[in-house]
């Protein structure tokens, strides 16, 4: 198949098409990637039209359950929405959201919905680089919004961050314990910090832990974007917060979209895409050669180069 | 000068060598920078044997006070030590830690401390790196203790995590106004957090501001380093605090190093390093060459031109 076949499918919206262009847009093969670079480039201004919005949480805080719920209620006002994600530790398999999918029964099964398991890890460190890519098509496809799924731990949180525009955490109270798989720093990373299973006997300490979130975060300084971070319960067993998750969430992107932030972040966000691949390509054009970036990384470790040098005979 | 030269004098701990070599090093010449790499590869293997202490803060929160009072208590205790700085934002002048020299009169006229201002920022972004390699040529120089200022904001703040071995971060009391020089996320990267200033007036409010830290801190997950974040109040004015100071970090020290995280911490340091070394190093390639980065550059933050397609036109 040409890429043609691959773009004009995309442009009209066929899912097929789309999960085909993934898979060669997630291949290490040379000609695949030849392949997805030409429908990339294409697929290029046709993309950018949707919000793309990180959900992050440690395992076991209700995400597949979240994004179903909320999912289908983004559905019923018309959107099409496209789940991603990214995990480093997902293995060939398909990784952990592919597990996920089966919880996700309603939405996986819906003809607005589209839902990508993380692409494999591999060992030049490309997860985030196939879900930016994913999104670029995702979009060109009409899906208007983009659910980008991480696990809180290692490198997911800032690549899910350097590639969305509003970033939600879940978390549950009584935290401590169920935190603990949370990677530092993930909480302040918040735009939209949920106190999730806020539900039955869970809503006071649900409500206790928004609170102790709040002074917490009181102590910090404002964000970049200028908006103060949406702290609130919520539960998905029923539909009562959804119209304020609703609200707060139109209400960013208002206030963002109106004061250049939007904008500029993107800006920012593609450039910093661009510093990767680079690092991407550097790192594959030196495994391929001869294996002499992971030779001289061995000497870098072991402290017989130092990395100004290293890097110069890297490139030389 | 040869090479030679400079490499004995430095290890024999000659002052005036050691500040020739750190001239070169930042130095954006290519004779200069050929010499420098040769000094530093030299110095490598006689680097390390330091305690590298990271000390943040806002402008304000009286770093430089706090700099002249622990590293004269350190001088007292033996140790030689080397205060250097990050600040992304200074520039030929020397910079903003320049200025705080004249307020580390003790410090910067004694025969056991070294003081050096912040490397010019330049274009390509290398600030960071000259001060992971002064660090290096201060160690190889006997140097034991490695105070790096860093004015809390920007990739500063980042940088410095990537090469110290222990991140102070100083607050005041009151915090609210005080912190908004503070980026986000700083926090977080503690180990040791001071409420600094607790003198005089100030002394109630600091420590219902070490609470609200401690209350705060308390909401996240354990930190890798597998410690408790310690945090206290600190004055610079009194020498009370200091003995406990010097505990908390010897403690750090002693456990980090038995657990085996200080050494895969330095590890992964200087891997880290190699990246951006490489990074650095492809931008100088292709700045130079052409312009050809900078023009693929302006294609991407445009939208013309997708980045994984970009990387490989800049490398090919």
């Amino acid at each position: 198949m040409k890429a043609d076949e691959y773009i004009s499918g995309i442009l009209s919206g066929d899912r097929v098409r789309l999960a085909q262009a993934l898979t060669l847009v997630e291949s290490n093969l040379d000609q695949d990637r030849h392949l997805a670079d030409e429908i990339l480039n294409a697929c290029l201004s046709h993309s950018g039209n949707s919000q793309r919005i990180a959900i992050s949480g440690a395992p076991g805080v209700g995400k597949s359950t979240f994004i179903e719920a909320y999912g289908i209620e983004l559905i019923e006002q018309g959107h099409r929405i496209a789940v991603l994600a990214i995990d480093p530790s997902s293995q060939n398999t398909g990784g952990s959201i592919l597990g996920d999918k089966t919880r996700m029964q309603k939405l996986s099964s819906h003809e607005m919905a589209f839902i990508r398991p993380s692409p494999a890890a591999d060992a030049l460190g490309g997860v985030a680089h196939r879900t930016r890519e994913s999104i670029l098509l995702c979009e060109a496809a009409g899906y208007t919004k983009i659910l980008i799924e991480t696990v809180g731990v290692g490198q997911s949180e800032i690549a899910a961050a350097h590639m969305s525009d509003l970033y939600m955490v879940l978390v549950l109270a009584g935290a401590g314990d169920e935190l603990q798989g949370i990677k530092r720093g993930i909480i302040e990373m918040a735009d939209i910090l949920i106190v999730h299973k806020a539900d039955g006997e869970n809503i006071e300490a649900a409500k206790r832990a928004r609170q102790s979130y709040l002074n917490a975060l009181h102590l910090y300084p404002a964000k970049s974007s200028g908006q103060n971070v949406d702290v609130r319960t919520h539960s998905s067993m029923n539909d009562e917060g959804i119209a304020g998750l609703h609200n707060a969430i139109s209400k960013y992107f208002e206030a963002v979209q109106q004061s250049g932030y939007f904008e500029e972040k993107r800006k920012q966000q593609v450039l910093h895409w661009l510093d990767d691949a680079l690092m991407l390509e550097i790192r594959k054009k030196y495994m391929k050669a001869d294996g002499k970036y992971l030779k001289i990384r061995e000497k870098v470790a072991s402290g017989e180069l130092h990395p100004t040098l290293a890097a110069k005979l890297i490139t030389s």
